[in-house]
């Protein structure tokens, strides 16, 4: 195909916690190439954002052949974590960007709309974080997502710090004994739990997320502690997807690194609902982008 | 008493998350002046936690009636929150520090050889973080004190915490109903539970602690959530008490601005167990330093 059959070009960008992912697509949404660069949360740091957005569509440009110039082409839509903020709404939005046209939203409604290929449905996101949406047009009903510190509950940031928590009370015999204990020893290669305490102090929610598997393989170790984390996580998280159902969504899945690890452990009536996703975040993007845009 | 007679001056520091008070005492123990200033802890910024030391010290020699260059005469004694880390310790050590002498030690120990008169004995500290020590001559015996994130059940930050979460998730209904939604709202003169998620977005531990207050309020008020949520805390508080009571302490205290308002909820071999503080932290600082000095 020509590059004028291609025109107009379409970026589509999913970017979260730990990395951002870009998609250079033709007006026939044909993947021309991809990139895949560092951190896109503008809560955590606006600078690194813009630089992995750039990055990440650069790296989609050059596999696909084309000049990193051509950054200038591209109909962008950005589907990011932490604008659903207002503060980071605002500051990506201030940004002088180098796009063509440029359009934001949250990466859960990107990951909605690919998920169910640009129609409406319900999404769970279960990755670092937790969050739970139904769209139906311009409604958007949001569940959960209120961060690391306050919320997220069954997220891979909440089962690592949980893992943490429960080893460093256990080891002071303050709470009942876990392997977890000494599968983070020897994560960390420490001696005594003040190594553990020491490594993770003031660290990130994706940081803890990587100790989510901890929990997963305790429990298949059979330990007790695993178990009722992981019991306590499920539960909340089929909760919030129950309460989605009450909205009869057309369909529902889930997307994030955690959703197959956690799933089995979740209530039989979530289990029997979940389709598979349609499309990925980046594809949502761009979906977004054309309706935005009116280029459809 | 001349000047003379004064000598060897000692100045203790006791310093936390939000202050640093020091006195200055003559070698009879005679507080001849006291002085405070802001934040000391050296893993939140170790500029700002020498200019809290330098200043307290200035504040309490002018208090004395002495001239700021006597710095330089005192054999001083600190206490500091964050120097059980290494990391902490290392660089407050570091420092080319304006004292005749200077040994530092946990805000923790020094907590705990003034209220027990610089005699050995436990001390449990419950204010922003929650820790516990038993001190035996050189055996610390330490249990809690992980960290706003990871630990510290039971403090100020961790009650303020445990209210935004059982808040923010009785909002979404995937939680029971509790009042402390109400208060917090009323608290941020917010219209909905996203204007608090926002409003406590990756704040530290201190703003949390501020919060505590609301759930002791919504008990009082009948809410069986806070109630729920205080039985957690205090749970863990009475276990930490109990495994230092297995040292068989020669005495115990509590300390710390929580410790009244949660010691009701503890468990009655604790409540009967406190003695009152004897002295002031600082004080426990000067005590500290004589020791090492060996000028007691």
């Amino acid at each position: 195909m020509s590059k004028a059959e291609n025109q107009p070009l379409f970026l589509g960008i999913d970017g979260g916690g730990s990395k951002c992912r870009s998609i250079v697509v033709n007006q026939r949404n044909e993947i021309l190439g991809t990139g895949v660069s560092g951190p896109a949360n503008p809560m955590n740091s606006f600078e690194t954002t813009i630089h992995s957005i750039v990055e990440s569509a650069e790296l989609a440009l050059l596999d696909a052949g084309m000049e990193k110039s051509s950054i200038s082409q591209l109909n962008a839509g950005a589907g990011l974590a932490g604008v659903n903020f207002k503060e980071g709404y605002d500051k990506i939005m201030a940004w002088d960007n180098p796009f063509a046209k440029f359009c934001l939203t949250t990466d859960l409604h990107t990951a909605c709309i690919g998920a169910h290929d640009g129609q409406d449905g319900a999404v769970m996101i279960v990755g670092t974080g937790s969050i739970g949406i139904d769209v139906r047009g311009d409604d958007h009903f949001i569940l959960g997502g209120h961060g690391f510190l306050q919320g997220d509950m069954g997220s891979g940031a909440w089962f690592g710090l949980q893992a943490v928590r429960r080893a460093l009370t256990s080891a002071d015999l303050l709470s009942e004994p876990t392997i977890m204990l000494d599968l983070l020893l020897k994560h960390f290669d420490s001696a005594t739990h003040l190594d553990i305490m020491e490594a993770m102090a003031n660290k990130p929610a994706k940081n803890f997320a990587q100790l989510a598997r901890i929990v997963f393989e305790a429990e298949k170790l059979g330990d007790a502690v695993a178990r009722e984390v992981i019991e306590q996580g499920a539960d909340y998280l089929s909760r919030l997807a129950l309460r989605l159902f009450e909205r009869n969504p057309r369909r529902f899945s889930m997307v994030g690194g955690l959703s197959p690890i956690v799933l089995p452990f979740m209530a039989k009536e979530v289990r029997e609902r979940v389709e598979p996703t349609l499309q990925e975040p980046e594809m949502g993007a761009v979906y977004y982008a054309r309706t935005v845009f009116e280029l459809s």
